[in-house]
């Protein structure tokens, strides 16, 4: 599949630890006036000054989250900003710097690490994020990145998980479903290239469930089109788990409970023929595939009008009170508990 | 040697990512004004309207940082954050709060965790900084840990790295080569264990710098020391990697050069003998040994009034023109320059 030519190999014992850093980032230019201070010195330094400033991290495993046999590592460096990214706007902030701290063996050369970098640096570009620190260091055993991203907002746009009220009107962004059946299709490849290493696989029928999974974009736009369209979610989260999950996170950080219609999950027609040809239930792929990095949230019933229509939003179900649960609403109009079709049920074939 | 007793083992699977963290993190509390938003949305909220941010991060590797076999776990959960606060002292800044990103391997049980959070637990009570964040996942092998720390500090109190003048005079606090002697003493018990398991070592004569190795504090006094002085240092660096490597990083970043007298260089006695015992140069140990995580700073001429006679500060050397180079003058008057001396002599046993 996407073998590693290897034609150019410098080995990272050469650089040494700061040669390492300052060659990796040499290139990246810091563009916010809030970045006062990146790489270089024993602390970047922000002024927030104007904003509230909301920050996350998330650590990405070799073998856990990613499979270099399939993920390109350009790709890897672009999905590691994405996801981080991702947590910024269900903030409903304006992500603006990011710090990239990398362990990994002495299997990769530096002609990988900058081609991760290379991804890096595309994400930054393309979302307009400053990379202001990180570090560098040997592993073990394989490759983890841990990525922290940092944004800005004014306090009054925050959306929290616990601001859903019952009647809310439950949106998501996109379709979903996508990330989990393009890894499908990947681990099925990864397995014929086992057997037969010069099979050429077709995968055009599949890009867009493909880019799904190894190219996931973090939804910026829905942010800024929420400030254009003066919505402000009452409250909202990223897809990364799965809908199920992500749902039962924002009834129970809100104290409601949800009604959710199987007939509006949005679903692309790729992934509805990738069910078909896997035989799996689209639902509970959408429900509990994950890593979508779709953007999920409330509106107030009176902001219908503003959203509806909107090629980019579904609204899929609504908020209710507490007591009365978390539920599916199937086609044939039955009512499960969202807990049983949660993440939960995939955890077995997640886990080692 | 430290053996893991192991008396009860929980696994991690039965809690499962989200119950970790909950668990894990149940007992800390938010103590600053500034933390808006700890665990629990999908980004921290931070109010940094008052002061400029500075931001730091480090990665700790089983087998790379740290060895399990002689450091408890609570002392590492110590010691990963000090490591971060120490780098936010070094911008002259107050720490407020951190984020702890962990991956483990499943020989790790929940027991074992929750002694690497008592430590951090430990360091944010004693140095008043708030968890806010973070991410646990499982690794391949091993532990890993990504530290994020965020300070708060006026503009202008800010030392950069990039300050010092000539005729700056060059200040460090506290006494040098602990930590890595203490590292040698732990190193050689290890051996000691690996031949004969029920030998019972004596560290007491090596107290100090066991401790300085496994429990090394960051110098908040310091920051907090120089306030109430009121000298700004021009120019400023933590010592992680050894006196040589950051005294050329500050006149490298700076633009100056640096007369270093060997004389001056603040040993404890533990230090002193250990060397002796171990049959190494105190000098070397305290240029190259690195891990002490002590401030080296620069401040004016003027300045020195203010300074002189404190017990926690000694003045090294002085700055001078660039043209003159980095050098060490020795206790028989030679000059030589730093770089011979430099940490790099001792990566050959440091790396793998």
């Amino acid at each position: 599949m996407l073998e590693d030519k290897e034609q150019k190999r410098t080995s990272l014992e050469r650089l040494g630890e700061f040669g390492l850093i300052e060659h990796l980032t040499q290139n990246f230019e810091l563009n916010h006036a809030s970045s006062i201070k990146g790489i270089g010195d024993d602390a970047a330094v922000l002024d927030s000054t104007e904003y509230k400033t909301v920050l996350t991290t998330d650590l990405l495993v070799e073998g856990v989250h990613f499979d270099l046999s399939y993920m390109p590592l350009k790709h890897l460096g672009y999905k590691a900003v994405m996801v981080n990214l991702s947590d910024v706007y269900a903030m409903n902030a304006k992500a603006t710097q990011i710090t990239v701290s990398l362990a990994v063996s002495n299997r990769f050369p530096l002609e990988a690490l900058e081609e991760l970098y290379d991804g890096i640096a595309l994400a930054c570009k393309m979302y307009n994020v400053d990379l202001i620190g990180g570090d560098t260091t040997s592993s073990q055993k394989g490759m983890l990145i841990s990525v922290t991203a940092l944004g800005q907002v004014n306090e009054e746009q925050i959306s929290y998980r616990n601001g859903a009220r019952p009647n809310d009107l439950l949106v998501v962004s996109g379709d979903l479903g996508g990330a989990y059946m393009g890894l499908q299709v990947l681990e099925r490849e990864k397995e014929v290239y086992k057997v037969n290493p010069n099979s050429q696989p077709d995968l055009s029928p599949y890009s867009y469930i493909v880019e799904r999974q190894l190219k996931p974009e973090a939804r910026k736009d829905i942010v800024e089109l929420l400030a254009k369209l003066e919505v402000k979610p009452t409250s909202m989260i990223d897809i990364s788990d799965g809908l199920s999950s992500e749902i039962m996170h924002l009834s129970k950080s809100s104290g409601v409970g949800c009604n959710l219609f199987e007939d509006k999950i949005p679903l692309d027609p790729t992934v509805i023929s990738a069910c078909e040809e896997f035989k799996m239930d689209s639902t509970l792929v959408a429900l509990s595939g994950g890593e979508d990095y779709e953007l999920l949230f409330t509106v107030k019933q009176e902001d219908y009008e503003k959203i509806k229509g909107n090629p980019n939003l579904t609204v899929i179900g609504y908020m209710t009170e507490a007591n009365e649960g978390t539920h599916l609403v199937t086609r044939g109009n039955h009512k499960i508990p969202l807990t049983a079709q949660g993440w939960n049920s995939f955890s077995n074939s997640e886990e080692e």
